[in-house]
């Protein structure tokens, strides 16, 4: 039974999130009823990071298995077709051996926040960015950004409803940085917890407010307790962009 | 009476364009509906470039007079309230003197368009680029747009119902470059004809199809026909980034 590997991208405004459920479109309803009008079989999808409604993807991987063998191209082409009106595409199909798991195979998952911190309103970006509309510190953001990398217990920054099995992950990079009137947060890691880098940033949030120092971020990561943390930055910001494999070299 | 600059960022798909009409809303009407409920006031706005439906902006400038007189900051962030839910944003407002003119005082125009070159349609972009699904030689449409850059007679690219005087223009920038899996048209010039951008952008994706060579585009800027030009590109990826002043500096 052939195996298909999806780059996906979507634009998260219309969506409960990217899982099944009753209470309204997701992106994987949307892919699964286009794979059904395509090929004709009915299929579940599995993705590398179950985003949250409103959560953005450049770069989201699926994978799920047909009976039939198709030109990956040809996927590609008639997935994009019958997506359609639904602003979710497919960057890239590929044909994956039957191991291959879009989840589970991972070994890297990578975000991007993005904060637009200027004074106006998003017009064009609405819906994509958050907007903080008095002046963040983004040097004072990295510093105490730094304090989460590496190997903790980020009981801090995961959300209640959490399933992981441990809240103990390893953060490779938490990176801000100013582009224009945007704020950009890059995170990167095997795994992260549920809510855990709209968390960390709504954490670093005050720290460019001038609330919180580094110190502060680093109280708060020990006391593995989700009350010491900053608030849930809003999900609108938030941008699944890649995912790797060990097959990717 | 005192006269007041803004600098309008705003996104177009929902107007008719930058003028009022009597079919739909506009971002002028948006905007003195805005100043009158800020103000009390009643105010005819001009700016700079007239964008078309859907066209967006980044930079406009705009000016209007105002009986009283108010902190230009005042007047940036009351307008920015009473512009909700619209797509438009005041980005800055600033005093200038009574004879500043946000159309006629202008010494530059900037514009940018961009191309979604990728087999796969936009979603987080849509409405905001062209899409072209097939390869384009950017390469190939910069060499041909140095064509048209200098001073020339644009009637080749003027929509029929341009009410400038004259077809002969000074294009100073004509600039296509790759960004990803995009490609950027950036123009500047003191003026351009209605249409002018979009109309030489569908000449130069000729080029970029290699349906067209650059002495094709040669041939066409000739003519002085728009029956010569390539097609009108659509609006939705067009963008005024910025208006220069002799006061700017």
């Amino acid at each position: 039974m052939p195996r298909y590997k999806l780059t996906l991208e979507y634009d998260g405004t219309p969506f409960v999130g990217w899982q099944k459920q009753d209470n309204g479109p997701s992106v994987q309803a949307a892919l699964e009823t286009a794979i059904r009008k395509f090929s004709g079989e009915t299929v579940t999808t599995t993705a590398a990071g179950r985003t949250d409604a409103g959560v953005h993807a450049l770069g989201q991987v699926v994978h799920f298995d047909l009976s039939k063998e198709w030109a990956p191209a040809k996927i590609r082409d008639a997935l994009n077709f019958h997506l359609q009106p639904d602003p979710i595409a497919v960057i890239d199909a590929e044909a994956v051996p039957a191991d291959f798991n879009a989840r589970l195979s991972a070994i890297e998952r990578a975000y991007l926040y993005r904060i637009l911190n200027r004074r106006a309103p998003p017009t064009i970006e609405r819906g994509h960015v958050w907007h903080v509309p008095h002046p963040l510190d983004a040097d004072a953001m990295h510093d105490a950004a730094q304090v989460l990398v590496g190997h903790h217990d980020f009981t801090t920054f995961r959300a209640s409803i959490c399933q992981a099995r441990s809240p103990v992950k390893t953060l490779d990079q938490l990176d801000v940085s100013r582009v224009g009137d945007e704020i950009h947060v890059r995170a990167r890691a095997r795994s992260f917890l549920h809510h855990q880098v709209r968390n960390m940033v709504g954490t670093l949030k005050l720290v460019g407010d001038g609330k919180w120092s580094r110190a502060d971020v680093e109280k708060a990561l020990a006391a593995r307790d989700r009350a010491k943390g900053g608030p849930t930055a809003p999900a609108e910001g938030l941008y699944l962009v890649g995912v790797k494999y060990r097959s990717d070299g």
